[in-house]
């Protein structure tokens, strides 16, 4: 009995396969091509009513969703993967925070800014919206960028959770675009860097952001 | 020592104030207008970047934001007060999907319906997009409606943050307004009643809910 992780190439699934892959646990990998909205389909929603991906089917063969859930899910079951602070520490409510911060503040403006057209239909109303939702994703991720380290992690206490999370969002569109991150977010970038070093994490990395 | 709570009657801080009441711990409420915008200064900037309440500042003096970082936060320090299932119990999983599921599909759109110009400047656009949020909000609390056990609680098992989370969602104007919320999601009306019932939360919930 293996876990089975619903999700596309480069999405957040990479979140969730890193956390995996850290812990070192056994999964299998189901790809749901987001290009040809197979997360829309009844079958998927019946997986996850929201219709987006990750979802995660686990041994006993509960399925759960959402990328932060299913990150923390894992953590905390699996303390001795050291993905998350101890929870007397300050860095754990800290960690707590940067993840919340990410999930709910970084993650839903990138479903506006991919797919406008879904909150408002009409065209130039679409395009104001789009660039509001991308100034919201790269302001919000200068507030992770200012509460980071020195490095090389997030926390000076060490790898976590965090350090996956920043380093997905910083591989999107959004902060990729115009040279936007190495400019603005130059300490999550070196977390990428060091990250993609893991040894259980290279063939993670390369899997859902080969094009880096 | 205590807690220090930052936040307005009504809003977020709800669910903040709900778990340390729950947990029987010592703490102040520091009141933020959102109304008079309090949450938008500088002062409070610097508490939380997001400039969005609540914030909560921890015995410690260290400062942590975000709503469900902070449910999460307390309810693990504090496992005495029951407020998660036990960490190797299913229920454990779908309370971090679900608290997880309300903070980033129902949460973000709240702030989109509440203030759509912050997205859409010009006026009939503003006002597409807030009916496109509201439909979200409540497409999604549908699916939490769809996830919840008979009763009287979100889980059979019984109480839980999860209860206190879709509570305060289920007073807030996009699901209270025209009746639909007692049509569309009767089984966490029925959570909300009884919530208030609970000796360490009704005052707290007719501190924020007093219009019900």
């Amino acid at each position: 009995m293996t876990y089975i992780l619903y999700g596309d190439k480069g999405s957040g699934a990479f979140a969730v396969e890193a956390v995996l892959a850290e812990a070192g646990l056994d999964y299998a990998f189901s790809e749901i091509s987001l290009e040809k909205e197979e997360q829309r389909t009844e079958e998927f929603r019946a997986l996850n009513p929201s219709g987006k991906v990750p979802a995660l089917k686990l041994p006993s063969g509960e399925i759960v969703t959402e990328t932060a859930a299913l990150m923390l899910l894992i953590a905390t079951r699996h303390p001795e993967a050291n993905l998350l602070p101890p929870v007397e520490s300050p860095d754990y409510a800290q960690a707590l925070r940067w993840l919340a911060f990410m999930a709910s503040e970084v993650y839903p403006p990138v479903e506006i800014a991919d797919y406008p057209e879904r909150f408002v239909p009409d065209h130039k109303g679409a395009a104001v919206l789009k660039l509001a939702a991308k100034r919201r994703i790269r302001e919000r991720m200068e507030a992770v960028e200012a509460a980071a380290s020195e490095g090389p992690w997030f926390f000076a206490s060490g790898f976590s959770l965090v350090d996956i999370y920043a380093t997905m969002f910083s591989r999107w569109r959004e902060c990729r675009a115009e040279g936007w991150r190495e400019a603005h977010i130059p300490k999550i970038c070196a977390i990428a860097a060091a990250l993609k070093e893991r040894p259980r994490l290279t063939a993670v990395f390369q899997k859902h952001f080969w094009m880096g």
